[in-house]
């Protein structure tokens, strides 16, 4: 059962509303913080103009970095988030081990963060994904906006499932649903994955959600019930997106791991380690981190009744 | 499916760990909220010593209020906690509809908090269950820590079953399970609940989780799944109980309905009237109540995509 894989995003999606630039050597202590508690998917930054963001000014440093030999466990898997060709460069040439993009199932939200309708943004992000694939690289292909949206409101299961038709014909079986706005609720979470699996019973379902009204660990229990293996959290539950009307942090990974772990799943997981880094977060943004175990303390010692 | 009812505790489990003392024209107010919002149970308080626990002191003030002619809408069940005969006589004095009446699974935390071990408390709680059955009284039994301890750690499933056996042999058919510390996960849920359906597919099930480790409502969806038809929760996530080790305020009423409501549940319930009067206990109180819709606002109007 520990098939179940945490992916941190929090070096990316957290950051992405953080007035505070990182500095690139806090970054890598927060990485190896990471490696040291046993996680197995890191997202590291994303390819973007450093001009316009930059907070992810050093991703490729940080790739460089840790692709050196011994800086990383075997086997850990470090993502970036790449939003056109440029980026798609960038990352192959600075050791990145997974690609992650994605498209809005929600036009108005795709506009607002890429200029681009979702039709359009489609078949750019199929293409970008093919060429990494041919490349040898692992993916991971999202659809933003899947449960609703911040500006439209609901989001039609039909139009989140018409994209996944064509990232299926197009040979991707790697997906991620993105609840961008929070507005996921667990039964609507359990039906979307279980159609994505009508289609294909093989494809790598991955999760990720935003804890706006306080949901996201009962819609990842949904997503975990459907057979959803990847799960994207931030620690300390950083996050919130810039171009989405109202958006909470990330499910905070601490609580994800606690809650993974009373069930016996994500177990390689050292969850202490995992609050220390998280309180060495929480001092350098001068502020309390929303998560549950931080003030609670955990109860995995206790195992299971 | 509006059969799914919100029962609100924050008079009464909300209020054990607050120093300052709820006048009786305040609680009347708060009441008055949760009547307006369209709030189908309540709980008004608790039968203790008055000396001993000078918040619940005007419980039967209380009562003999909102039994007057007019003063609440028909339907509408008001409940109060006994603890003993003595409340139990004085609960029927003052117009009670519902006693909810319980024993912890946990024999540490029934000592600590009745002095008295959970196998003696058992059979004095069915006594009194059976003296208000006999009274024409509605009723509701509870299983306190009943899917774990802060001091004792796991409870067996066994030992819950045990006392759901004993209730369901003395003829109680509404049963309670309370997360008193907050250690429940969801498929614990599922289970322990489904098990007591296996005995009885009758019986009525309600849940009352607290929020310690951020599962509250991921409980609650777990509940829900498995056939729970009464939520207990608390306005603004008021609590915390006092005779635990570590324990977070109650599931907030605010966010429990709001997340029934985007699955087409409790409808009949004016979310907004309820943000008014949870805004308000905030104010009361002077501090900003846990909420996630408190924050975020609601978006019920939404509806289902």
């Amino acid at each position: 059962m520990n098939e179940i894989k945490v992916h941190e995003v929090g070096l990316r999606d957290g950051l992405q509303i953080e007035k505070q630039v990182v500095p690139l050597e806090k970054k890598i202590a927060w990485v190896e913080g990471l490696l040291a508690a046993g996680i197995d998917m890191i997202q590291l930054g994303s390819f973007v103009n450093p001009e316009k963001v930059p907070q992810m000014a050093d991703t490729d440093k940080l790739f460089a970095h840790f692709s050196q030999d011994g800086k990383k466990p075997a086997g850990v898997v470090l993502s970036g988030l790449v939003l056109n060709e440029k980026g798609l460069e960038r990352g192959m040439a600075c050791g990145v081990d997974m690609f992650c993009m994605g498209v809005s199932a929600s036009d108005t939200h795709s506009r607002k963060n890429t200029g681009k309708g979702s039709d359009e943004a489609v078949g750019q992000i199929i293409a970008m994904a093919q060429a990494a694939m041919k490349a040898q690289k692992r993916i991971q292909v999202s659809i933003q906006s899947a449960f609703g949206c911040g500006f439209e409101g609901p989001i039609p299961a039909e139009q989140v499932l018409a994209i996944v038709d064509k990232y299926l014909a197009a040979g991707i079986r790697n997906i991620s649903l993105a609840d961008t706005a929070g507005h996921a609720y667990p039964p609507q979470v359990e039906s979307l994955y279980a159609e994505i699996l009508k289609r294909d019973p093989g494809v790598e379902l991955a999760c990720h959600f935003h804890n706006t009204y306080g949901l996201g660990l009962a819609n990842g229990y949904a997503a975990l019930r459907t057979g959803v293996k990847y799960f994207e959290s931030a620690l300390g539950g950083l996050g919130g997106c810039p171009f989405t009307k109202v958006a909470a942090g990330n499910v905070c990974s601490e609580d994800l791991v606690h809650s993974l772990q009373r069930q016996g799943l994500a177990t390689t997981i050292d969850l202490d380690k995992l609050l220390e880094t998280a309180r060495d977060l929480g001092g350098f943004f001068g502020r309390e981190l929303p998560g549950f175990i931080l003030k609670a303390g955990s109860i995995v010692h206790f195992k299971k009744a």
